[in-house]
């Protein structure tokens, strides 16, 4: 069974499959290629894994393998040259295209060398996370990491299709498939009530890599953030919805130096509790709903506790963060499950008793 | 006097000023920044000429500056990180607004900060050279030069605005103002036979810097250069008339290392030549339509003769050139004075036999 979604956005739509057993299939590839060339790019983590396959589907075209080492810390604008380096090399022109095989950080960053060689060039993107799969992997943002702040440096630039193939999701490591119930979890908390009641229900089901309730999370999960894409591509309003538990996390994350001591989704996830609870401090939800959202959490063996961050550190990363214009931060908070609100209408006292309590 | 054209591009359609005097007024600026912060980025060379000026014109704003080193050896991924790095430590936002103060190499480094700071803000193109002002500042192509090839990373990516200020002309290097001259010089060979005679016949008061003439040259290559690009922005076709030259011309930059030796201009002049000569080999214009270029070259103290680069290293370096498509080489050439062609129909013995007469 093949889903197909479509994210829709005039001349740079593009599809979204999930399926199965896809990878090595040459079938599928053509519509997407527009030249005779292909580099894969993936770590060295999953190309023992799936290098060959994937190489197979791509037989049919020129193709080279460009295997980078496996981590966030290389997530940065250097970390970027032994791609660029290597397409030059190689002398591949404007018609090549990038295939990223991986996880969020192999997506974002090959979205980002195709976005930047010779001013762009076409990318497929393969995730191979589940966090990558229902979030990185869809609507285009690519970039790296500066030290000072995550995703800093960037662009939008939009793939020739997505292929999700959940059969990868049997070699994830557990605290990776934790880390992408995080961004699942996310998509019922913004705007989708029922799908959040669906997770409460599903989730043992979800740890237990059950095929059926995955592929339902990750096409509910797809079809919620396309939703948003096709509304705000480059994030003026609707889009920073997603950013949820995102002005914390990142400030963990950033606070922790990408070194895979704090998986993304893991800072995400205490991010959204934390939001939860400033949330709670303004009387928009209910204590009830803070403890829906942490139970959840913790069954998904996600933190609900930051690391040791003072309040002043969390205060200066999250005036650094994206979500900051003219000077005034903005945070994604809760008017309820299902509904969330990108607001600058906060108490700042409050959110400093949030930081107290977490500190 | 103020001249405004129109770079049509639907909603990324911006003005050129051609204007004087007008580097300190505060009035024209508003329309083209739209949050509180600016970040004007110029070099050692220009800062002390007009930084100051440009500063008062921002006046009502945030405003910092940012001072790097002059050279094309500065224009590289890694050099690109002064402009980012004083970006994020001092919190700016997604509204900020950079200023490209300076010739190609500020603009082209500025803009591709603009492109991927916080995956992009706004900018604005104060050009201070010739060449930047009939050439650079106008298409948003953006970027970097890559060890291997000259302007290999980038991005496409709009101003808001070009101001031209015919006045900072004055205080250009007669060098640069010779360099400047080959890019216009080259509007007249790809489309504009009238304008090619005009030149012909006022390259004295060019060389003397009558303001009326100059002003009349940029106006035109603007005017040129606007029409090339709004009818393809992204260069799938017509735009690549504008790299007449350029490929023999981004051969002679990679192997001389762009440290200076060579400017972009000088390199181009040479390239224009030996594409001159390479559509004679092929009957496709006269020796006297040669011997024209060669004349007006050499009468704006142009090179007509490359660096000493072996036919085998010039091969190599053109076939790392942005204008090979899957594996085929495509030049630009002369069908006559006015009217150049894009083609990859020409006979690799008769490049041979160009390259062996330059080597």
């Amino acid at each position: 069974m093949m889903e197909k979604l479509l994210v829709d956005l005039g001349e740079r739509s593009y599809p979204i499959f999930i399926t199965q057993n896809i990878l090595g299939n040459t079938e599928w590839v053509s519509p997407y290629v527009k030249g005779k060339q292909v580099a894969i790019v993936t770590n060295e983590t999953i190309a023992p894994l799936y290098l060959e396959t994937v190489q197979q589907a791509f037989m049919g075209f020129d193709c080279i393998s460009i295997i980078l080492p496996d981590g966030e810390q290389y997530k940065s604008l250097a970390g970027i040259n032994p791609i660029l380096d290597r397409l030059m090399q190689e002398q591949l022109d404007r018609k090549v295209t990038l295939v990223a095989l991986g996880g969020g950080v192999i997506g974002d960053m090959t979205g980002f060398a195709a976005a930047i060689y010779r001013r762009g060039v076409n990318f497929i993107q393969i995730p191979t996370t589940l966090l990558a799969q229902v979030d990185s992997s869809v609507g285009g943002k690519t970039g790296v990491n500066h030290p000072l702040g995550k995703n800093m440096i960037g662009a939008f630039y939009q793939p020739q299709c997505v292929m999700i193939d959940t059969n990868v999701l049997s070699t994830l490591e557990d605290r990776q498939l934790y880390a992408g119930i995080a961004e699942v979890i996310k998509y019922g908390l913004i705007n989708d009530s029922v799908f959040f009641n669906w997770l409460e229900n599903n989730i043992e089901q979800l740890l237990q890599r059950d095929a059926q309730a995955l592929a339902y999370a990750i096409k509910i999960s797809c079809q919620d953030k396309a939703n948003i894409v096709a509304a705000d591509e480059k994030e003026s309003g609707k889009r920073a919805l997603l950013n949820l538990g995102h002005t914390f996390g990142h400030a963990i994350e950033t606070a922790m130096g990408y070194d895979g001591k704090w998986l993304h989704g893991e800072a995400i996830a205490v991010g959204m509790l934390m939001a939860a609870e400033l949330s709670l401090l303004h009387d928009w939800i209910t204590e009830e709903e803070v403890q829906r959202i942490e139970n959840i959490l913790q069954k998904a063996h996600l933190p609900t506790v930051p690391p040791k961050i003072t309040v002043k550190q969390f205060l200066s990363l999250m005036a650094g963060d994206k979500k900051v214009l003219d000077g005034q931060l903005h945070l994604v908070l809760l008017k309820r499950i299902g509904k969330a609100v990108v607001t600058k209408e906060f108490d700042p006292e409050l959110l400093q008793q949030v930081l107290v309590k977490y500190a």
